[in-house]
């Protein structure tokens, strides 16, 4: 079985994949943890939440894909499995059970911050050794700080 | 927060959303580790299985969905974050790392002889306690056996 | 004009035949009463519970036609008119004018229960008579029941 | 709660909700007439009449919405239950059980001509106070005509 | 070349691939002969059955390789070909050459009926053995039925 | 260049020149006053206000479009450059800033029935001069009505 | 066989009926006027103005199609032979043969001005007969100016 | 204005251009006499023959434009104006006013076999001096034969 | 009952008539015997083989019925029934049971190459009797050929 | 009233808010002016420059709308309103009135050229500041070259 | 490697191969000048012909692959390689370099009368060996010769 | 005829000219080979390599049409014509001829790592010398990348 190779240097494809690597599991977790809000959410305003949440899992089971296949297309194999996000993710926690609305605008907003402020550093590690991830970063940055905007909104 | 009610009985609600938060676990598991197949997949064979994968992830997450939202509906709380699934899951593990095609055939065939020798259990379990809840379990285990078949044959 | 015919016995065709007129009546007034507060409906929450209304109007009308195409199928004539429902429906009553938004979702809160409450037992009064029949009332509880969740979601 | 407002004088704004409320209860019962037509409906003619009365239902169903949602915008609280139907729909009876298809052609012819000399009416009466009300009445107007020629065509 | 396996006993299996590879035999001699009296039709009704028998192939192809795929997902191997067709099938004969609409009516009445009555004795047949077989069974058997009704009421 | 010519008398095609041209101005300035909403609207119904102010956006620019267009066919130039909307429009003025939901449904109400005021009187203007030209502004100020009433239905 | 009716006076009939057909045979020619202008065209303008005199064929076909159509409805049978166009159309006639790019546009502006005078008074003739006829009128006559605008442009 | 050229020889040109125009008045007036039926029909067969003449009108206009084009691309210029299809049309001719469906039956059959024995003459004429020209014709003579079956299928 | 009447003669109808039967139980046999091998399937290269021929039996279903349908538009009529493809079908035999990737590649070469065998016999057959069918016989051979060569390409 | 919040600092959101405020007045700007030309357009070459000028305003409408959320995204109040556009713009001025298809060639290039250096200028400005909002001004600068190039092909 | 056989005499599959391997070159080099002239043309009539030669490049891409897919259903290996086409192409050559709009227009239509004058050599050279692939080469003429017509329409 | 012009000085014009060429070519040529490779493979393997193939034909021509149009939207004239890119491509060749799977393969890793090395020297150049054309070549890189993964994963 002949590994995938690529044309970074073995420095720049350690940088590249670890920040997409990082990345991939803030947007897997992200569309879990959207998910649970989505379905436990309770409160006068659980229509709009609940199907802005599902815009914010559209977009992140979408880009969580592009994130992985770039991982693979430069050499470097994604790690997607549950378990490794469990113990890896660094996306703030929810707590199990029915969840008011105002206390899901409240954690989306800390976790969407939280996955951005993140998100900013890999785009600075990846600019120099692989420009074209950078660029695939940059822009779902874009989508996850309208997205950001969009609920912090409603505070 | 008024707590979402149905006309179950406690009892019938106990049996049938423990058949639901299994399922869910599953099928979120199962979206999970096919997406991992999916990106690591190496092989003569990389082409066809890598899309025969994400039909099956594609399948899983719009079940999931409707399980979840089953589950609600009955007054029960699903629970589909990435620790409950790292921790409750029954579903077969994948090692990390490239995977060429025979072993993703093998592991996804007895994945998901594992996921539906569950499902009959939950559809043998909700018979009378709730006939809404097993209707939707019959039918994705339809979809499960189905893809069970497809994958198998290539074995 | 030869009746139409189908291979139920006569005691079947009549259990099935009372629960399909049954459905039928209250999806009908469910449509009904759906637009009614769809277009009344006053206050700060307009805009969600408008469309969502109109989500349940579309799924009371669908699931409607289903029913009666079944009861004639099976040979048994479907009565759908104003005065039927007027004198026959058991859904509970809403009044005229414009309702605020806090007492729509405590109306269809209550009419959706109460629809549900007797789908149940249609369920239960034609798994032996008809599975078929039963089938189709099994698949459009599983909706009344999701839309009763998402409506009770907003006390 | 404060009521919706308009620029219409209270006596225009009298005439006009008087004609779309009439306006309102013929349609919607032209709904339910029509499907009641569409579903026990027999003979050698059963398939091209059953597919029409479908068109007439999907006219009366939209046009019911607009006329009902122009009511609300000018102030006027429209009523669409079926009690309200029952008691003050001026269409034509329709027989319940099977009904030939002969039968529902004159039926229909009748009631959309009732229909008809009443819209008309309407348009007369609304043109000063509310020219925008009249134009909506105008529009559907053609379309009820349109299905009465199509109709009798047949006779 | 393993054979495919299912979780079914070999009981269960047995009984549960009688009854499907009956049913597909059933639906796959439907398309045929819907298809014949589509092209054979002459008469004043011509163009609305030309249509309708149309519908009732395009619901047969479907229907028969949902049933075949789920013979192949139990491990049974469905038998569609034509000599086993001619040979196994017990739905009615048609008579060659230009064909009456009247007799067309008659003809897929009768068919509709001897399918439709072999369809409830295999949905009974497999309710313990295998419900997720059964369960798509029965939905299409309301299929059957509906189509039965249609083509009768224009005796 | 020739003009483009009409066959409208000079004083009609004055009359209906004025009125489309004004029709211009307020569409033009509601498209830019309701994107200046939707993007600086904060509260907690964000998302519903956000979403319906798109929905006016899309209306006023279709709108004014038809407007601008029928202005050209009748040999009237119509002028919607930002620095005629500047001086002429008399749509009331919007604050820079971020702004409350609450206070975004209060100033939509008033600059819709501001609108609405100068349109019902472009319609009795036009009446004569131009039937055609007032078949248009009656249509669109039946699009503008429905969205007053939508928008106050939230005070 | 029996004649259409309509809640018509035989007098209202009369005028509308000779309004509606004088616009039919003006689409109809302008619908065969303008696919020969299509084929023959010639000039550097030949792409641009072959697509246009498309656009105005589709319109005119569409619009002749609801003018007959409503002739129908109101109990008067339309006449759109060939012989009929060819005797009693007013329709400025287009000579044989190949045809330059800027006598399309001279020819194509005359035309349209041509049927846009004669429907003016169509819908001065209409208005107190039937408004629901000089409705479509009116719709249709905007049509035709603003293609009469978009080829005049040209010159 | 330089004519359009074509690489057939000029004798060629003639017998295919004849062949081609002669088809285009053919298409033409059945576009028009299949409209003429389609609005002027009567009878209980109404609708399915109002629908299947539309399907013939637009199988003519199509094909027209088709015949006509490939005229032009062989340097011919077909001509489709009234006039020219009032004197030159060999279709049957069909009297004016309402029209039972029986003898719309018997007048479309005659119309439709008269095209198709002179489209088959061209057919032939064409298959020497152009192959493409007689592919086209042969192409739209299948559907001419297959609209001529539909059609006589109901005498 | 009136036969079907086409412009051929009574010897080139005989000729033509012949071939389109052959060609309508070849494509019939094809849709069967594809359909049969798509459920049967086994081996690795089990979805891109479960893929095609899905590919092919939709084109024999499509042109089946283009070759009926043409076969009584000449006045000829097709005999599709199960028992005539059964009795009269010269397409090579596949064996019940599952059956291996590499045999089905085998097998549908040779059933391919029997039946375009066949089909070049009759293009030559009816090329005179009626170069209609024959254009519609030449169309389907390019589709079989080409699938030809996409099987038999995987030896 | 909670400000929006986001991760850049004081001083690189406030370079990043006066780019992208820029950019917002130059696009909106662009979509006002480009219909304004859309619409007074006259000459030989009306049709494709007013279809050029329709797809340039919609990619302005479309990037306006990005930009002012980036704006709101990062913190900054987008101001969009016709007074800002008429006080600040730096789009060059167009006349009211018709004008002809050679200087609205002439009149777009130098807009479009006055816009692009603008961009080019906010590219260098935003890439330290804020990588997120510069790709988003170098994508939709691309855009308008895109366009620049194909109006200035036409001078 | 087994060879792609087919049921075509050497002699004839030389014949055709020939036949298609020369009208794949001339496809594919109409593909890159069309582009060529796409995107080097400039003049007041650059987007009326840069739209043109789009559609003409779609054709020419469309039909190229279909006639190299003929080639090998015929067992004849299609070569369609840059160096192959720069050396064997008969396709006039096209200046590098922006390329005025009035010289496109000459260039064009001297490059489609080269290619139809050698199609017209292979719908002869075809007709007895291959009737299959001539019936291609005939369709694909006449799309030639209609983009012909349009080109040289504008000189 | 007036040059394209563009605000990139005359050094940076040429430096991203010449990588905006380089890229062109090698786009075009990998849609030549990949086509050539679509039709001329054989092997177990052809029906997923052949459609990947045409993934590849697919992304090569939309990246290649934009890459060309942004070279005349900076002043460069691009050139596509099959000459040069025989003489100046710098891909890999292939031979003529059919090819089995397994070289196809390995010919497409070259190929696309070949063209990959070049792309990125082409994003190092134009970063400072023009960023929106960089932009480009980051993105259609990306695609590359993501091609060579999937092509190699199969070695």
């Amino acid at each position: 079985m002949a590994p995938i190779t690529s044309l970074l240097t073995a420095e720049n494809k350690k940088i590249t994949g670890e920040a997409l690597q990082g990345a991939l599991l803030d947007l897997l977790d992200l569309s879990l943890v959207g998910k649970q809000a989505h379905w436990n959410l309770t409160g006068r305003f659980f229509r709009p939440i609940h199907l802005q949440l599902d815009d914010i899992v559209k977009m992140a089971r979408k880009t969580a894909d592009l994130v992985a296949e770039r991982a693979v297309a430069i050499g470097v194999s994604p790690d997607g499995r549950a378990t490794t996000i469990a113990n890896d993710s660094q996306v703030p926690h929810l707590d199990a059970g029915p969840i008011e609305d105002g206390k899901v605008i409240a954690a989306m907003t800390d976790i969407l911050e939280s996955i951005i402020r993140r998100m900013r550093k890999r785009i600075d590690a990846t600019e120099r050794p692989d420009p074209v991830s950078q660029d695939l970063l940059i822009g779902l940055t874009r989508d996850l700080e309208k997205h950001h905007w969009m609920i912090q909104a409603q505070r």
